[in-house]
C-alpha cells in the first residue's frame, strides 16, 4: 500500500478553521502521510505561513461531515478529545479530504503508522528502550522471595531480539501455564515495608480453571503455598463479582477451592472493564461536551455515566491490596476470570504506587508503566484503538490505562508534594497511548513488538522525555519525597473529575495553567536544592517543532 | 439574666472529646459564660493543662445528647459545620453540661453576646468601624451619575450614632419610600468602563406596587426614566420568574407596565432564596456528612440537594447584569419581589467583584461587603441564627450570604491571579457571620446597632482582619492586580463544590494546606514586590490567644 493512494486531495486553499475557545483561522490544508497541516494565508493577523495547525492524522478518532452545495464542513474528533472543525471550499475537496482523512487515521498496520518514520534530529533509534531492564527488576525480587514466574501473556523481553521462547523457564512459570493456569509476576513489596521484616510478595494472576467439576492443580498449591511461610497469611484479591466467579464455573473457569488454599482468604472487590468501561468513558465525553445542560441534567448525567465510580472502585481495590500488605503484613494475589489482566493489573500498579515512594519519581513511574503495563502485555492496540468518539465501537476497546491514569492524578490531588511528575506527564501519556510518534505503546505485547521490530525502528518516548529540557516540562514544582506510604481518601465525596484532561479542549485553562508557571517561575527562583524548575505548558509545541506529535493551536 | 443561671456544671473531669480525623483527648471540660474549653490531663501525651477545645458556645448549632446508666455523650453540631462529641462520665452532668450549652447557644439577645464582653489587648473600640464611610462613596457617585437614593431598608449609617432621622433626605429618596417603592443605591460602574464613556449605573430595588390595577408611580418612572439619557438603554432584571412577578400582582405587587418604561427593557432570572435555600444547604451539609454513601447516591444527592444549581445561577445572573454594563453599555436595574433586597444583593454585589478591580483586592472587598450586605441592611442576625444543623428550623434563615461567599470562591479558583484575599478570608467570613467575637455581622440593620450601641461596644471584625500581623493571612500569594472583566465560565461543568468549606472538618486537608503554605513560602522567598507573603492557615488560633474567636484542635 502507498500512503499516495489514500490521499485523494493533497492540498486546498481557504480552509476555516475552527476549534472551541480560539478564534477561526483560514489557511492552506495539506495532508501528508501521516499530518493534517494548515497553514495560514498571507494578510491574516499571524505571520504569512505560520503552521496554525499540526494534527496527526492517527489522533483522528470520528470524521463527520456537513455539505452544502458549494463548501463542506468537516469536523474532527480527536482520541485525545480535541475536536476541530474545517470549512473548506468545494463539495468535491470536502468530500476527498473527509475520506483521506478516514482512510490514514484508520491505516491497521502498525508498521505503517508514523512512529516507523518518524526520525527526531536529537535522539538515536536505540535510545530508551532498555531502561528499564526486566531481567534486572525479577533478579532483585527473586532473591527477595526465592520465587519466579512471568506472566504468560508477556514473554520476556530483548534484548536479544528474536521471537520469545515458547515454554522454557523454570518449573514454575511452566506450571503457571498450564491449567489451572495462573499467571504470576510478582511485585516486589518496595520499601514500605522496614528491611527486618520478612517481605510480602504482591502477585497477579488469571483464574484457576477449576471448572464445574472442581478441579484442583497441585503445581498453582504448591506455588501459591511457597509464597507463605508457616503462620503467615495471604489474600486472594477477586476483582470479579462472587456471582460471576460462579458463572465462570460453568465455562471451565471459577475460584479457588478453600479448603485445597488454608492460608489464603478471598475477597471479591468487582471492577469493571471491557465494554462497560469504554460506554463509560463515551458517555462521560458526551456529557462533558454538552454545553446546553443545566446543573441537575449535568449531575445526574455524571451520575449515570458511572465514571466516579469506577475510579472510586479501582482507587478502593488498590487500598485493600496495599493495606493487606503493610497493615496485615500478608501476602496478597490479584486476581480475576477469563483473559485475566486487565483490571489486575490495574490494582497491583496503582497499589505499587502508593505503597513504593520508587514508583512515584519520573524514573520509576517509567519503570512502572514499562513493567506492569507494557512489558507484562496490557494490549495497548487493541484496548486504544479507538477514544471516546468513534462510531466504530470495536469489542475490545476499553479505558483501562486512562482509568489508571485518572487514579494517579487523584493520588496527585491529594497529595500535592508526594509525586514528582505532574498531570501534564499523565496528559502526555494519555496522548501517546492513543496517538503517538513514538513506538512505546504500539501492539499488544512484547511478540508483537518483537515481530515488528520496535524498538530497531522506531523511538522510545522515554528517550524524548527524559531529554534534560523535555524533562523538566513533567516535573512537580511542589515535589518532596515522601518515604510515606500514601493513604488516599477514597470516599465518594473525595473523588473529583479530572479537569484537565476531560476540559482541556473544552474550557480555556489559561488561568490555572499560569499560575502553575508562576508557582514553577518562584520554585526556579528560589533554587531550592531538592526542587527542579519546569516551564510553562503552554509554551510547548508549536514553538518546537520536535514536540509537534499532536498539536494545540 | 445572669450567666450564671444557665450554667447547671461548670466543671467535668474525664471528659473524651473526639473529632472526625483526630484522635481523642481526655481533660477538664470547663463551661464559662461564653465558651467550652477542655485542658488536657496531666500525664497525656500533650503537655498537662494544654487547652485543647476554646470553642464559642454561641457557633453552637445543635446539641445531641444519647445517655447510658453511668455516663452520656454530646455531639454538638457546630455552626462553622464542625463536629464535637464529648463522652462525659455521670449522666446527671451530662443532662446538665447539655442544657447549659443549649441555653447558653440560644440567648437571643444581641447585647449579651459575647463581642460585647469581648476585650482583646491588641484593639481599641472605635478602629475599624469607620473604614468605608457611605456618605463619601455616595457623593463619589452623585458626581458620576446626579443622582442620589438609598435603600430604605437601610437608613443612613452614622457617625453621629443617635438613631437615624425618619424621611429626611432628597426627594427622590422620599419617592423610593413611597409606594410604588423602590430602593435605589446606585452602584458605581467603577473603573470597567473608559472614563471618555458615559458611566451606566447599577441599581438595585425592590418590587413597584403595581398591584391588580396595574397603578403607576410618576416618582418611580421618573426616577429611572433620570438614570437614562435619551436614546439609551436599560436592563430591568427581575429576579423572580415571569409566573412568580404576575402572581405578586394579586398582593399588590407585580411589575412596571412596560409602556411607562419605554427605555427599560425587563429580564426574568429567578433566583432562589428564603426556605428552599436553607432546605438547600441542610441538604448539602447532610450529604457532605454521610460517609457511608457510594458514588451514585452521593453524586444524586448533590443533585436533589440543588445547591451547586443555586450557585450556578447566582454567577449567571451577575454575569448578566454585568454583561448589560460593560458589553451593552447600558444601565442595570435589579429587583425583585416582596421584601426585595436578598438576591439583588447577590446579584449587585457579585456583578461588582467581576466588573471592578478595586473590589477584588483585601479592603475593596471589606468595603464592598459593608456597603452592599451590612450598611445596606441584609438582615444577618435573622438570616445567621443557625446553620445547616440545627433543628429549629426558623422561617427567616437563608445562607445568602454564604451563597454569596461560594461565588466568590467560584471567581478565585477560575482566576487564581485577579483576587488579592484567598480562600481564609472567606472562611473566615463564613464563621464570622454566624458566630463571632466581633461585632461587625451583628444585628440586621443600622438602626438596630445603633440602639444596641454595637459601634461603641464592641470590636469590629475588620479592625482584627487589617492588623499587620493578622493581614497577610488571608493574602493570595499569586495576585496580580488584574484591571479587565473577570468573566467567569458558569456552564455547570465549571461550577464545583466548595470542598474548602463543605469538607473543612470532615476531611484532612493538611497536604492541600501545606502546598499552599509552600507557595506563600516561596512567595516570601522570592521578595517579590507586588506580593506579600502570608503564613500556613494551621499555624493561626490555639497558638494565639486573640484568634480564640472559633477554635481547631
Amino acid at each position: 500500500m502507498e500512503f499516495s493512494e489514500l490521499i485523494k486531495t493533497a492540498t486546498v486553499e481557504s480552509v476555516l478553521l475552527s476549534c472551541a475557545g480560539l478564534p477561526a483561522v483560514k489557511g492552506t490544508l495539506c495532508i501528508t502521510s501521516h499530518h493534517l497541516l494548515l497553514s495560514s494565508c498571507p494578510g491574516g493577523d499571524a505571520q504569512p505561513g505560520t503552521v496554525e495547525l499540526w494534527l496527526l492524522i492517527r489522533n483522528v478518532d470520528a470524521v463527520e461531515k456537513r455539505l452544502t452545495s458549494s463548501s463542506g464542513t468537516i469536523t474532527l474528533r480527536c482520541k485525545d478529545l480535541k475536536v476541530l472543525q474545517l470549512e473548506i471550499p468545494g463539495m468535491e475537496e470536502c468530500l476527498n479530504i473527509a475520506s483521506s482523512i478516514e482512510a490514514l487515521s484508520s491505516v491497521d498496520s502498525v508498521m505503517m503508522m508514523y512512529p516507523f518514520f518518524y526520525r527526531p534530529q536529537s535522539l538515536k533509534l536505540e535510545e530508551g528502550w532498555h531502561l528499564f531492564p526486566l531481567e534486572q527488576y525479577f533478579q532483585q525480587i527473586a532473591s527477595q522471595v526465592s520465587l519466579e514466574g512471568r506472566d504468560p501473556a508477556a514473554p520476556p523481553p530483548p534484548p536479544p531480539p528474536p521471537p520469545p521462547p515458547p515454554a522454557t523457564a523454570s518449573p514454575w512459570v511452566k506450571a503457571a501455564r498450564s491449567p489451572p493456569s495462573r499467571g504470576v509476576p510478582p511485585v516486589p513489596p518496595g520499601s514500605h515495608c522496614p528491611p527486618s521484616v520478612t517481605p510480602q510478595a504482591m502477585l497477579r494472576s488469571s483464574q484457576p480453571l477449576t471448572g464445574p467439576n472442581r478441579k484442583r492443580c497441585r503445581e498453582d498449591e504448591m506455588l501459591l503455598g511457597m509464597v507463605l511461610d508457616e503462620g503467615e497469611r495471604g489474600f486472594i484479591i477477586d476483582t470479579r463479582s462472587a456471582q460471576a466467579a460462579k458463572q465462570a464455573r460453568m465455562t471451565g473457569g471459577g475460584t479457588e477451592p478453600k479448603s485445597s488454599y488454608p492460608q489464603w482468604r478471598r475477597l471479591h472487590r468487582p471492577l469493571e472493564r471491557g465494554r462497560p468501561l469504554q460506554e463509560s468513558f463515551i458517555k462521560l465525553v458526551e456529557a462533558c461536551n454538552d454545553t446546553s445542560i443545566n446543573m441537575d441534567r449535568w449531575l445526574s448525567r455524571l451520575e449515570s455515566c458511572r465514571w466516579l465510580s469506577h475510579v472510586k472502585a479501582a482507587l478502593s481495590t488498590a487500598c485493600l491490596a496495599a493495606q493487606c500488605m503493610d497493615r496485615e503484613e500478608a501476602s496478597v494475589l490479584v486476581g480475576r476470570g477469563a483473559d485475566g489482566t486487565d483490571t489486575t493489573r490495574l490494582v497491583t500498579a496503582l497499589a505499587q504506587v502508593i505503597l513504593d515512594p520508587s514508583c512515584r519519581t519520573l524514573v520509576g513511574f517509567q519503570g512502572l508503566l514499562e513493567r506492569e503495563w507494557i512489558e507484562a502485555g496490557h494490549p495497548f492496540h487493541l484496548r486504544c484503538a479507538r477514544s471516546a468518539y468513534s462510531h466504530a465501537r470495536l469489542k475490545q476497546e476499553a479505558p483501562l490505562f486512562l482509568l489508571f491514569l485518572d487514579c494517579v492524578w487523584q493520588l496527585s490531588r491529594q497529595f500535592p508534594f508526594s509525586l514528582e511528575f505532574s498531570e501534564h506527564l499523565l496528559l502526555t501519556l494519555f496522548d501517546n497511548a492513543y496517538a503517538s510518534a513514538y513506538g512505546t505503546f504500539l501492539c499488544n505485547n512484547e511478540k508483537e513488538r518483537c515481530l515488528c521490530k520496535v524498538k530497531e525502528s522506531t523511538h522510545s518516548l522515554w528517550a524524548w522525555l527524559n531529554q534534560p529540557g523535555e524533562k523538566k516540562k513533567y516535573l512537580n514544582p511542589l515535589y518532596s519525597p515522601n518515604a510515606l506510604v500514601i493513604w488516599p481518601s477514597v470516599e465518594p465525596q473525595s473523588i473529583q473529575l479530572w479537569q484537565g484532561l476531560f476540559f482541556r479542549w473544552i474550557r480555556s485553562s489559561q488561568y490555572l495553567d499560569e499560575a502553575w508557571a508562576e508557582i514553577q517561575r518562584l520554585v526556579q527562583g528560589n533554587d531550592s536544592p531538592v526542587k527542579e524548575s519546569a516551564e510553562n505548558r503552554l509554551s510547548r509545541s508549536l514553538s518546537d517543532p520536535a514536540a509537534r506529535t499532536e498539536n494545540e493551536r
